[in-house]
């Protein structure tokens, strides 16, 4: 069940994910949600964990916070490209 | 002498932050070097840091990564702002 506590942020409105988040937390059963970004979107990312973490759900903390860098195989060849992983504990 | 060792992020090109922080780190006496950046920058500090770890000093590890919220006082009055602070330590 681990694959449905992943949020991978893209091009939707920031609160889109905060809520999308804030409503598996209210599912008893959730007590982790990872938030991945890659590139432009990390900025994003980290919008999203703070709006969660201070007007939402109080009682989340950041059990860990993992950058990484991917490579991406485009039209003009491998090009690389930052990443976050947030891990957002109830 | 802690000052000396942080890095803002602003709106100067990666490569520039990451120069910076490799000439730092050559200096024998500097461990440490702390990248801070808010808003749109958090995308390219995390850059700058995965650069800097996987390309030139790769001796280095992260020995923390902190998100905050800022709040700034602008012209419409105060608004939140995400920050991001890198600990690089040699």
């Amino acid at each position: 069940m681990a694959e449905e506590n992943i949020i991978f942020v893209g091009k939707k409105p920031t609160m889109n994910y905060v809520l999308a988040i804030v409503t598996q937390f209210n599912n008893d059963e959730v007590n982790r949600i990872v938030i991945k970004a890659r590139g432009k979107a990390i900025s994003k990312a980290v919008d999203i964990a703070e709006i969660t973490k201070h007007k939402f759900v109080q009682a989340i903390e950041y059990e860990g916070i993992k950058l990484d860098t991917e490579v991406l195989e485009g039209e003009k060849g491998p090009s690389n490209v930052s990443s976050i992983e947030i891990v957002l504990k109830k």
